[in-house]
């Protein structure tokens, strides 16, 4: 049987190309202008010329789909998963390393059916690294297939989260003792790149062995769940259960002994 | 009047190539055998034999030159910086990166005369980087000129230290502490790419605004420090102090403003 969702996935590849344009584009300018003068701004307006680039080419196309994009939700659109066709975008993941151009800037796409991720594609834009992934048919990077590194001892793993700064002293107590905990396990090290969808696709291919956060969004999380699992990795809820979307939470690993060996510290979920 | 290490210069640029080359060919090695047989001994063999290399390669054309390497040091030579004109040599910058393939793995030469750095070079391997200085002739990033962002709100940077486990629980908790505090100023984050050498690259490019870190040796920091100067950025010591090639310790950052503003967080010595 043909595959049903083959059209949307090289359509998905043709406009996350033409965005990954867009913020290269947006990365050449002066990086006096992006840090001293309006960085927000600047970022929010590619954000949204991106997103909204995507959804239109992909309404064009296939106008009964929904769409869950991080800037439509940030603008007040809702965030409801339905067993519609459902696209899930991150325009620019790495919002602050976009303003530094700090090496790790994507673009991430999944796509859902039932409540089923079918695809995800990460673009990795300042690296040049398109990670694909199709229900059932493996992980790419940039056509060649790959895999997570199998490890399955932790205290040999690298270990990536992330350590933004929250306003929230609580949740800010919670995220540095995670950290301490998980280091004193002990692990090779933590690394915080500084994008969510990056980190899956860093797992996805070995450089690192696990990764949990707390708070992140489904549009961060869509496209690199996909790449995980069809590399061979696990993804878990951060209490060791089954991996829910919309939960804003996530351990992924690339063993089950390493996911549940982090879902066993007490990792508190934060207030957010 | 000629520059008096040109030829220095041009044959460090030569002989990084080389054994860069040999680094990558290293990183082409199934993961599997590099993160499960024997990760140390690879990382290990590797090590001695790019230094080995260099090391071999520079005596022939500079034979009353010396050197100060990494794995020459741990077998036993001395780590003392003389008048002498001097190469300080770190093969593998980010030995837990080569080991999971974490994209940031860096060959730094500095080379110093009357203790004075005369000029250094960065490889960042697997980014395909070569990072360049000169005094007073600029830092280079494969060929283009690069510079620090120039930064002077601290609120607004990007902010880079390490966070390897060490098993001293003292210094845990000074290292711990003193990445609260920055986050906390606040930052707008803070990553850990786990290569000295790169992170001072990244500043000198404006990738981030700041680099903090203690512990580490003069073959980490010898071929940044030429880098960063050169990029327009300032180094001194954790104190607020000047900047001591031997101290092992370091802050670097896009402006003097940002560099002293760390300086003053209770940044404690920790124990090695």
């Amino acid at each position: 049987m043909a595959d049903p969702w083959k059209e949307c996935m090289d359509h998905c590849l043709e406009v996350t190309k033409e965005a990954g344009k867009m913020i290269r584009e947006a990365l050449q300018k002066d990086i006096s202008i992006m840090q001293k003068s309006s960085p927000v701004d600047l970022v929010t307006e590619t954000d949204q010329k991106v997103e909204q680039l995507i959804i239109s080419s992909i309404k064009e196309k296939f106008p009964t789909h929904s769409f869950i994009g991080e800037e439509s939700v940030a603008a007040g659109a809702t965030s409801n998963l339905t067993d519609n066709p459902t696209w899930i975008i991150d325009p620019i993941d790495g919002t602050t390393n976009f303003v530094h151009r700090f090496p790790f800037v994507s673009m991430s796409i999944g796509f859902a059916v039932k409540k089923e991720i079918e695809f995800g594609i990460v673009y990795s834009c300042q690296e040049g690294k398109m990670y694909t992934a199709r229900k059932g048919k493996g992980s790419f990077c940039n056509g060649e297939p790959i895999k997570v590194s199998g490890q399955e001892d932790i205290t040999k793993s690298l270990v990536l989260t992330e350590m933004g700064f929250k306003k929230d002293p609580e949740h800010f107590k919670t995220m540095m003792g995670n950290i301490e905990t998980i280091l004193t396990i002990p692990v090779h090290g933590i690394r915080s790149p500084g994008s969510a969808a990056v980190n899956m696709c860093l797992v996805a291919c070995g450089a690192a062995d696990a990764y949990y956060h707390m708070g992140i969004h489904c549009w961060d999380m869509a496209g690199g769940a996909a790449i995980i699992r069809e590399a061979g990795g696990v993804i878990m809820d951060i209490s060791g259960g089954p991996f829910d979307l919309m939960s804003r939470r996530l351990i992924i690993a690339s063993s089950r002994t390493i996911a549940e060996r982090i879902s066993q510290v007490p990792i508190t979920p934060p207030l957010w």
